[in-house]
């Protein structure tokens, strides 16, 4: 098994994407990395670190996309870039994934551009990793396509399915689509033409609305790009709104410093479902390979995580299911 | 000025909505309140009360609209419900304006029908408050129009806009169009092409995504029904998870009960924003009328509020702001 990590993407480089391999290496034996990237920069950062040197390779790509570039000008003026070589290779076969904490709509244009479509799938999609009370969900469609089609929105459902199952590990995933009432007759056309489709999927849950969200209703999520990526956001915002009205009440009254920071420590314990350092990178799926995209602030141990998720992805052979399952 | 209560709205009826009456007689010596609902239930719940005789008034509706009643449906088999005779009274210019804790639904199927359009007005919409770490900013739209045009976001820009001016007494509000990145080349074609009208309003501030709801950076969030409402409802969710979130941590601790009702407290303070029965109501918008609706667990001052409210819109003429402004 062979994945290429993109050494450029993310905050941190090549640091973490680096230090994210050896990690993986060290945990899958059977592994082999191929960091793609300026190859001085990487083979000194490579130089700090202990690992077995026949399982991790360079591949060099001296062009860096930012992380801010606007996507697809980037991918069509970089052909030396990380994102643009690692795809390309695995495209020929060379790797069976690719993984990056780059600039994710560059990622996103590549990925379909360079990959292509799995047979069936009208559009690849982007799905989330999404904080609940019970642990996480997946929301798909986060940000990939702003305009859906109800066919778009079932195969949304589909692959979150397979996705959920086989490399999340939920046995059952519970597949609900976002809505503004639980009612099978509420919402637009899109969404109620959207509705009779997804009945075909015997784990529909039926509609969820956006208080079900938090309250995890559901493990699949179903919803369009504009919906999942302003959702996404407000999640991610969610911590330091909280914290900051916190503060406020706390300012209000008298508290020693140990008050103070028992409420403080117990706030960062109960937000940490919100780190989305925490999670191992979110995948593109119905592109006909496997690449996966991670937080532009990765640490090692999420990129380490990412790696191994695509490794799952490749073993268990994900896409021949989606093909399947979306003919 | 006369307004009229529904005396049957929301889940406390008919004490909320009579105390809230009694409340607003007593803050506005110039008001007139007309009730709504069952002769009976509201005369033996105000005779609870002291309040001065001549300025509340009882309108005889008999039928009772329920909280989970099919909005059309619910309009068109009960013509003597409150929600049906209060919004004709206004229609025939009896009072200035209609104010509900009932089924939103139905206000707003009946407020449309009964009232009808203000002339210039593509589709009537529905606003809601939402918390921010700078106070609150309001949603529009929240549910009322589940597919939009260009025109119609425009045009809920532009009723918010004098709503967030004229209403709440924001001097000049921050009008934002809700998407998924802050460039004007960001979206659907329907948001390009609403930011381009929104263009028009000097205090535009562009998009704004999701992370930018809670941290108040616009005063006025323009978006669909679809995005509105899953937002509005996820919102009302937040409290409630993040308490449970945080209760975990603080079960995982040795923590004394002092230190347990400091935490608790703190957080009640620190979420009291989020309480929607402190806000008195939210406006339909581009009905030829006023026409105002509560939480369904509206108290008695959330109720007061929104009858003062709603003599505001009556007082300050905004309706005819309104078809100034988008002719």
């Amino acid at each position: 098994m062979k994945i290429a990590v993109d050494a450029t993407g993310g905050d941190h480089f090549p640091q973490n994407p680096v230090n994210g391999a050896v990690l993986a290496v060290k945990e899958n034996d059977h592994l082999i990395i191929v960091l793609v990237g300026p190859k001085d920069q990487i083979s000194k950062e490579l130089s700090n670190h202990d690992y077995p040197e026949n399982r991790i390779v360079i591949q060099d790509a001296p062009d860096i996309i930012g992380m801010d570039e606007a996507p697809a000008q980037a991918v069509r003026s970089k052909p030396h870039s990380s994102i643009v070589v690692g795809l390309g290779m695995h495209q020929k076969g060379v790797v069976d994934g690719f993984v990056s904490a780059g600039n994710t709509g560059a990622l996103m244009a590549a990925s379909a551009f360079i990959l292509g479509r799995l047979d069936g799938v009208i559009r690849p999609t982007i799905a989330t990793y999404y904080p609940t009370v019970k642990g996480f969900g997946l929301m798909i469609d986060a940000g990939a396509n702003l305009e859906v089609k109800p066919e778009m929105l079932f195969q949304f459902g589909v692959m979150g399915n397979i996705y959920a199952r086989d490399i999340i590990g939920i046995e059952t995933p519970r597949i609900g689509l976002l809505n503004v009432g639980e009612e099978k007759e509420k919402g637009s056309e899109t969404l109620k033409k959207a509705y009779a489709l997804l009945q075909a999927l015997p784990n529909f849950v039926g509609n969820v609305e956006g208080r079900d969200i938090l309250a995890g209703q559901a493990d699949v999520f179903v919803c369009d790009g504009v919906t999942g990526n302003i959702l996404l956001k407000f999640g991610e915002s969610i911590p330091d709104a909280l914290k900051m009205l916190l503060m406020g009440a706390i300012k209000k009254r008298q508290l020693d410093k140990e008050q103070v920071s028992l409420v403080i420590s117990l706030l960062e314990e109960a937000f940490a479902p919100f780190d989305y350092q925490r999670v191992g990178g979110v995948p593109f799926l119905g592109v006909n390979g496997i690449s996966m995209v991670g937080h532009g602030s990765s640490s090692p141990a999420a990129i380490k995580n990412m790696i191994l998720n695509a490794v799952k992805m490749a073993e268990t052979d994900i896409n021949k299911k989606i093909i399947a399952s979306v003919a």
